[in-house]
């Protein structure tokens, strides 16, 4: 039986994985690849470390020279993380003409584009499906399932960490601080949560989502960025009470889909925009100068939607495209089996085409040097604003007279009942589509009032 | 520019689709695949029929024979439909070494294995993404994505008549005869919908997915089949005071992972089983021989899962595999666009094998002797037993004794009360998990009753 040699550096969580599904999976691979794939070389920080799989000691090594100087490693599987070692290992692994599988989203997001074309030069490949969304397919569906389409938007909840958190603070009330507290207990949190919970993590992923979907380059600066702790318990029963469930999401989309999602977005009611409204699919909007819009934060979403009902420490990407209209994946989003088994596919088909030398059969993303990004203070959506206002007549008025000067049209208004008279009471308004500058103006202005008694809370709205 | 030639047979729904999809996205489609695609031959029936696209005059050809006889037609994409001239066109294209692209999932439930038998003999590929789901690329993952991965379950929405007239008998309460006429009217179902209705579409599309999930050689005979005609607007009431959605499912699975079930069942709330409980993913259970179980039919579930919210004429599948956990694929079922964009998809990858001469490069799925079938009498799931009762004392009573006699166990009661005295009434019996021949046999027996009023009605119940 013929043998592909591959490297593996880093054996932490994913790495482990990686190892068991080749294992465990052995027989059913090579009943599918024809062929055995062997490990022939395993670089370790500390191989004296006590690991959940073992690792035969021949194989071992800590220098990762070792690893690109072995003429019988044809793929390389970067999984040490970062951007400092884990590029020069790609970097140097390329320049031998190894191909590489990564699972590392902030290599790719910081310095992809480098990597790309030294690959293209060398005539290999990078696989990257564990990077994005372990336990979802989502770079293959964009890279092979939509080559025939044209993509206009994407949604996702691409951090399990938050969606955790945020279902939890749905489901059982609970701040964020417990429910954050909870998560790291089980596992689903690291002890600094900082990239998750930033939306870092998410914008990080968005940034190597973008440059398939769109040909776009962006950095993670390019991200509209707004984490969640800032999110109170409060804000999920007023979301409800208007129909919507909360979650962290990514979303990048071409901006001449305007005309069609104002329509979207006022009929965003509770029953869920996705299944039944549908974009104009293929009914053919002219091809305009392209530019997309790039953004990560809290988001309220029709609570029916399939989007909504994504829980716990999964993920999906809902894609829209002209041909097919909208379409979805879920899975779970990390550890060491979603992860390895992408890692492990991605061998797979690396294997394929080293076996039937068929390198670069799936060119990498190109950057399209005419993608534009739209400004952020240009982002265009439906808002919430919690105001928190001295309970005295006028208050109202006053607002939306500020909101109309700036051309924020409002859908809904709720204010509660308080129980002294003149202390502070919350009054929440839902606008129709508005302009991000526009509702960040209104909002400072009315956050000098004297009768505004904390600092006003904003979650954008979409109808995915 | 580099060329593949390629011949279309068939101009109805999804080819004009496909020739549409290759005409606007032709730039996108080339800057990917670094090559043209180049339509040589079209044959039509009717040349002389109107269409909504057009079609060079020297290309189109009434006969079969021409497409074949073309030596620049390198891929024959066949979408006439059918399992006879369909299946000429195909065996001689592959006989002929061409390649083929077929969306003919009652060609490949029929006579799909002597087809791929003879591509792999011939060293060519057969590529089908548009047979099954068109907007969602299931074929694609399961021979891909999944490739490192072991499958033990598969709940798909595949039938996307059925789940639009469905939709319109749960959310408006419609009388199937008046949800069917609405789809026949919208396009949604087509004038004689027997194959759709019957449950029929739905078993051919399991054939093909259950053989690439598990390798299982099926027929459609070998799917225990129910449609949705016997269903009455009464079944949604009581399915949703249950905490149950009604759909169509196709459920295929090993039986092994039936102990890990019996948990899920008993924990069948409307909360949903799906995101939260999830089967013992990678921890290890035995491989014992192969036996799997094939249905389709109506089905009770949780009302707060994924796949009840798969609304419309859209179509849906839920993998669980033993690394991958849960993962699920959304989108169009059907149509022009999508299930053009599907065979487009499959053209752009055999296209990427002609230039890469790597054709064979993701052999076809292997048909492994060693899966068994469970026998339709041995399936076992959770029932819902609509009863229709005299209202006298002791009825309850008495089921309830035949029931315990075959060991199926009762989780929940519920009875309407009625007007006129002695009546009759409806009594609503859900199960827990049970043995299909033994619950027809409580059924058959309790219909002999002289207190029974109407034909039991059942429903099965699955937490997917």
């Amino acid at each position: 039986m013929r043998e592909v040699g591959i490297g593996v550096a880093g054996l932490g969580t994913v790495g482990g994985g990686v190892l068991s599904i080749l294992e465990r999976h052995q027989p059913e691979i090579e009943a599918r690849l024809g062929a055995r794939i062997v490990v022939r070389k395993v670089v370790l920080r500390n191989p004296e470390k006590s690991r959940a799989v073992e690792v035969e000691k021949g194989i071992v090594t800590t220098r990762m020279q070792d690893l690109l100087d072995d003429p019988d490693v044809a793929v390389v599987v970067e999984l040490i993380g970062g951007t400092g070692e884990a590029f020069d290992l790609v970097k140097g692994a390329l320049e031998r003409g190894k191909h590489v599988v990564t699972a590392n989203k902030a290599l790719l997001a910081a310095r992809g584009e480098e990597l790309f074309r030294l690959a293209a030069e060398k005539g290999v490949d990078v696989y990257y499906e564990g990077a994005v969304c372990g336990g979802v397919p989502i770079i293959r569906t964009l890279r092979e399932a939509l080559a025939s389409d044209r993509i206009t938007s994407l949604h996702g909840i691409v951090n399990g960490t938050t969606n955790y958190i945020l279902s939890a603070m749905a489901e059982e009330g609970k701040p964020l601080s417990k429910a954050l507290a909870e998560a790291q207990r089980l596992g689903f949190a690291e002890a600094d949560p900082t990239l998750d919970v930033s939306g870092g993590d998410a914008a990080q992923k968005l940034c190597v989502l973008a440059q398939l979907a769109f040909g776009a380059r962006l950095g993670q600066k390019d991200v509209l960025t707004e984490g969640i702790m800032g999110l109170e318990p409060e804000d999920f029963v007023w979301g409800r009470e208007f129909g919507y469930a909360l979650k962290l999401l990514a979303v990048a989309r071409r901006c001449q889909v305007e005309a069609a999602l104002d329509r979207a977005v006022d009929e965003s009611s509770p029953a869920g925009g996705l299944v039944e409204s549908g974009l104009p699919g293929g009914s053919g909007w002219p091809y305009p100068p392209d530019t997309i819009e790039a953004r990560v934060h809290p988001t309220f979403i029709p609570a029916g939607s399939l989007l909504a009902g994504v829980r716990g420490a999964f993920n999906a990407v809902l894609l829209r495209s002209e041909a097919l209209g909208p379409s979805l994946l879920f899975g779970q989003g990390a550890g060491a089996m979603p992860t390895g088994s992408a890692v492990v596919s991605d061998i797979i088909d690396l294997s394929r085409n080293i076996l039937s030398r068929s390198p670069g059969r799936v060119p990498l993303p190109p950057a399209q040097a005419r993608v534009g990004l739209r400004p952020h203070a240009e982002i265009r959506c439906g808002y919430y604003l919690r105001f928190t206002v001295k309970d005295v007549p006028g208050v109202l008025a006053r607002i939306a007279t500020t909101l109309a000067a700036r051309s924020i049209s409002i859908a809904a208004v709720q204010q509660r009942e308080q129980n002294e008279e003149g202390g502070a009471v919350p009054l929440v308004i839902v606008s129709h589509r508005a302009r991000e500058a526009d509702v960040q103006a209104a909002i400072a202005e009315v956050d000098r009032y004297d009768t505004t008694m904390a600092r006003t809370r904003l979650i954008r709205i979409e109808s995915p």
